[in-house]
């Protein structure tokens, strides 16, 4: 499939970029908010383009044109306000949604967070805002037309990944390394099982493709 | 009608607690977030409630049971960041409207505002993320079962109403005293030709009432 990346630049970003650029069965479009960004992606050989989620509809459905499958790994980060965290975090994706609707977009795979379906479970966290914006970007994904997957991943670490994971329509809490959630949303793609799906993911036993055959 | 006015201390909500004080037709019930604002209305004659819309879904339906119909007239306000925004403009909305369906309520009546409905007319404004805010509570109201009626007024002014006003599906621009927003959202809750309708409301030449039923 022809995958549109979207956050390609994030940590996440960055195993998915590297993954699909070993892939046979996948081909890689790179979006990023920044051209020096897209430089340095088509210096080691990954095609890039230059789109703000805090753009229009329009502007982000023409950088997608053309893709089977959008993933959706951006986030505007711990480092801004509440403001960026409405504007990106949840405007954007559901933008980013509503461009996949115009292209007709086969997939749409979305990065969530654990529990962002399950409003009690972040009543206290200290990333509510967050959390709240991942509950209605996911929410305005399960109501398109999309074949979407949601992944929502624990508590992310950098650490190499295992290859295992557990998933489950709510688990409690766990982590799991960046690098599996990247694998997890990979495999994803043209697992049936995970179409019109979603799902916590943290670290466990199975590997990843049979875990997802038996959601 | 058993009215429940969620933001009943805010500028709009003052004038919708005077003009219910002096229906007829209607009763009304006031939510306010605490304690002193309950205890000023009740000296007042006003029944009131404490709730947060920081607080859960079931806080919510529990002050809001027994009414017929919801006005939510709160706002995060002007001097708290945009961590307010998403989690009262928009989640504590959001979480009017499912209590509301929880309780069985008749009607629901959104205060939003002029252009909420359209993402390009806010592209570049300074309270974007209020707008966006407004946006996706409103679409949350319009996915709901609820009979609502979303009233997205213009500038707000303080100025005395004048009673007359313009209301259309999209108006591109125009101010309206609070006192007539109030007026409208009163005439709304029986006139049937705002029921599941949206529309921008701005200063006019036409009566309020009949204004309304040419919609």
């Amino acid at each position: 499939m022809k995958i549109l990346l979207i956050g390609a630049n994030g940590q996440i970003g960055k195993h998915l970029v590297q993954l699909l650029q070993e892939s046979d069965e996948h081909s890689l479009k790179a979006m990023v908010r920044r051209e020096e960004q897209a430089e340095a992606l088509k210096e080691s050989g990954v095609e890039a383009v230059v789109a703000n989620l805090e753009g229009s509809v329009e502007e982000l459905a023409g950088a997608i044109e053309g893709s089977d499958a959008i993933i959706f790994s951006a986030g505007s980060g711990g480092n801004t306000g509440a403001d960026k965290t409405l504007l990106v975090d949840l405007d954007g994706a559901v933008k980013s949604i509503e461009a996949a609707e115009q292209i007709g977009a086969k997939r749409f795979v979305m990065v969530s967070a654990i529990n962002a379906n399950n409003r009690d479970a972040w009543a206290d966290s200290p990333i509510k805002p967050y959390m709240a914006a991942k509950h209605y970007a996911d929410k305005a994904l399960i109501a398109s037309d999309l074949n979407y997957t949601i992944v929502r991943p624990g508590g992310l670490l950098n650490e190499p990944g295992t290859g295992k994971v557990t998933v489950a329509e709510n688990l409690t809490r766990g982590s799991v390394p960046r690098e599996d959630v990247a694998r997890t949303i990979i495999a994803s793609l043209n697992e049936e099982k995970t179409y019109r799906q979603s799902f916590d993911l943290i670290s466990g036993d199975i590997l990843i493709a049979d875990a997802l055959k038996n959601l």
